[in-house]
């Protein structure tokens, strides 16, 4: 087996990478926040949603590809937030009570509790507004860039990628969905925001085609274990790990990876996965992969 | 006084004009919507909201200014489409239970009675992004003026602008503002949305920054005066004309321009605002203003 030396996870390295990560991001975001006109609870809602302790396991992703491609990571601190602007309005509005009504997101109050729904809305909004503002207004990257970026980052959240998996998600509530259904659905709900990370770190890199469609299939798949290892989380893991309740796909009967190939078979699938991605990053052509190699192995191998 | 003969609104014309617009707006837009995969009622929901029977007012003033500037329509189509979708959503959003908690909007049922209230709120999100990735696919503008454009839209529809409007909006109800704090919200929730036309206009157009801020002090009085025209006809119109209960508003108590200044009053305000955006467009470099000039009385005197 060629890759068994990557396989133990570095967590010092991927540890101390994702945290100078969040860093740059949250540094990026609170200032672009801290320029909003604090007239009513907007602003405070949108920072109290953006610094809710996520892992910015995007943003991450996207710097650790500009490494990859030998990019100063100072390239992508405006796409960084951008995405990270787009997850979190996603984690807002699939919180409200319409959407999955949940109480928790990392172990304190979603946005509708702890404000009203009216203001987790127009956060949510604000938030995806202020992700293409970001990118336009960037200072670090050229015109071209930007639209190439706006477009990727359009596609994967709009109606044909994020938001469309999360209707398709809510419209197959209730209803036997196959094993194929529930791919499509992460697919879209969760896949292409990842693989965003990306292409948009080889738009800001100038990575040749072959190297971005290359990295694209890295990150999907990396995308489908992401959610398949979140999945398995939901059953093993507890609730003060998970920060929201243990349990809670399981118990609303949804349909997950583990109910249709059992733990073991899910924990199966995530394994050649792992092997998968990693056996795609092995031939992209890249300066230096350790990093993005390390956060596979920290997709894998996560307890929470 | 020399604006006389601009003053009576020359019907035939702008609604000839404004059905022009709606065409070719509505055709962009259904073209777009028709390429999201049909797999929920996301796309129902975005295609019913956005083929609700709007007047199509921001496209028709983005394409007037572009006739003003001497530039093809067909410059304007996809920013026209982009302004409407982010007009479009913000209207879903605000009906919803949470917001305004309106049932009816232009005479039909609101998107969430329509649907669902999920289901709204994701139509709402994708005709967000939907307005920005309209803009980066664009083939008629060069990368720099959709950077531009995409500036615009976000600073215009974002935190300090349409939702922070809203959201101040919503912050103000039962509190007893002045005349000033209601214009500020005006202004941030219609008024630079309206201006965000004439600007994205004078962007195709690759017009003069004086020409831009002109324009731009123009239609920021046009809005204030569609708004005020607004809460007038709340109370003088009949709710079949209106598509929405009439004296809504006025019943909810909402600080309104009639409540500060007495009908009459708002009605000479009107007609100052009337004469200021008229005097205003006359200051201004354009090639031809009928258009824009009609397009104003329309705002003054419309029925609905």
């Amino acid at each position: 087996m060629i890759l068994t030396h990557y396989q133990t996870i570095n967590t010092l390295n991927i540890t101390s990478f994702m945290q100078h990560c969040s860093q740059r991001c949250n540094q990026t975001l609170e200032g672009k926040v801290d320029s909003i006109p604090n007239v009513s609870s907007l602003r405070e809602a949108m920072l109290y949603s953006i610094t809710n302790g996520g892992k910015r396991f995007r943003p991450t992703l996207l710097y650790a590809t500009l490494e990859a491609l030998n990019t100063p990571l100072a390239t992508g601190d405006d796409l960084a937030s951008a995405v990270e602007c787009i997850h979190t309005y996603s984690l807002i509005h699939d919180d409200l009570p319409a959407m999955d009504d949940d109480a928790l997101r990392r172990g304190k109050p979603t946005c509708h509790v702890q404000f009203n729904e009216a203001t987790a809305i127009l956060a949510g909004d604000a938030l995806q507004t202020l992700a293409f503002d970001i990118i336009a207004e960037s200072e670090v990257l050229t015109d071209q860039q930007k639209v190439s970026a706006i477009q990727v980052l359009a596609r994967a959240s709009g109606p044909s990628g994020m938001v469309g998996g999360q209707s398709h998600d809510l419209a197959s509530e209730g209803k036997n969905i196959d094993q194929q259904e529930l791919e499509s659905i992460h697919h879209k709900k969760t896949g292409v925001l990842i693989s965003a990370c990306t292409e948009m770190a080889a738009i800001a890199a100038n990575a040749s085609p072959q190297t971005r469609s290359a990295l694209q299939e890295f990150s999907l798949t990396l995308g489908l274990a992401f959610q398949v290892a979140d999945d398995i989380l939901d059953i093993t893991s507890s609730t003060e790990m998970l920060g929201k309740q243990q349990g809670a796909d399981h118990e609303l009967d949804k349909a997950t990876y583990p109910k249709f190939l059992g733990l073991e078979g899910a924990q199966q699938y995530l394994a050649d996965l792992h092997q998968k991605a990693l056996s795609l990053l092995d031939k992209a052509t890249l300066d230096k992969k350790e990093t993005l190699v390390e956060l596979t192995n920290f997709v894998v191998h996560r307890r929470y």
